[in-house]
């Protein structure tokens, strides 16, 4: 039984304010693809919409140019090795979900994979064509239109990350395949209630 | 002494590379204003480019647009309510560096406010014009003309957060004054030798 339940949109912006490292899975036509990204972030609450940068020479880029769409996945602590492997190889010439045995099942909406096992939420996007982003920063602009997340980490629209648990932890890409995870939490005086 | 030395503009993205919340920092014609920020990325290494989403209605993206430039400084864990204060004031009618009794000195190119008390690293920016980004996203890109960092957690191009001193550790904003600090560090199979 997955432990993924769905988020509803108004709340999708959240799941990546904290600025998690995504894996970028797309499909097009038969072929896919999965890459890591570190540079991604919300732009807007509602409607939900994020920036992901996507170089425009990677095969990623083209699928989701092609499929008008993507999806962003966040991996659990527990994939860091997987998520540098997959942001260090090209998927042209090999299914990298086939190679790294990653379970992927098609997206509601869009139909774009979605890797729930060892990751902590998905997020389907929708791109919006701006050529000039796209071209001179290799920012990709998407809306949400579907997204999920493991309940135990988070419900009701709020993270509630497991510090002792570092599998249900966030991943934050340092560079050169050394991560930070999500350590304790820390409410603010004046935080909202929760 | 300030334990804040110059990071090589090489190495300047990678300060935001884990997906820190910032404090946004502006000054035009005697004025000034800091708030938080947690949406922002780097877009590219070499030039040093970052993007980050600064509402049009805010005061300090009217000083930043005047100004042509803003500075992003990383608060350190300790500084959870201060970030949290200065994301929901407008500084419109109040100099919320004075209020909160913050401390800053001009930066060196551009001249904007940098905070070092309490902050891991600061980013000068100069903002790059792009209007219907910053209409249509409120995404403002610019390039980064000068950074710094304090050399116990960032050197020679890298972060080391220790894990045992929250002080030292960036905070990442989940949503209504509700954090997560910087945890392990995690190095994947296969990463750079450190």
């Amino acid at each position: 039984m997955t432990p993924f339940k769905p988020v509803a949109l108004a709340h999708a912006s959240r799941l990546i304010n904290h600025g998690p490292t995504v894996l970028v899975t797309s499909a097009h036509d038969g072929r896919r693809n999965v890459m890591a990204a570190a540079w991604s972030m919300p732009v807007e609450f509602t409607p939900p919409r994020i920036a992901v940068v996507i170089d425009k020479h990677t095969w990623t880029r083209e699928l989701a140019s092609a499929a008008g769409g993507f999806a962003l996945c966040l991996p659990g602590a527990g994939l860091a090795t997987l998520t540098h492997a997959v942001g260090n190889e090209s998927g042209r010439t090999v299914d990298k979900f086939r190679r790294h045995a990653i379970h992927a099942r098609p997206g509601p909406v869009l139909g774009m994979p979605l890797i729930e096992t060892g990751c902590l939420a998905w997020l389907e996007c929708r791109l919006i064509r701006e050529p000039h982003a796209e071209d001179a920063y290799d920012t990709c602009f998407a809306e949400v239109v579907a997204a999920a997340a493991d309940e135990r980490v988070f419900s009701q629209g709020r993270w509630h990350l497991p510090e002792d648990q570092p599998a249900l932890q966030t991943l934050h890409h340092l560079g050169g395949g050394h991560f930070v995870r999500a350590g304790a939490m820390i409410s603010a005086a004046g935080a909202q209630p929760r």
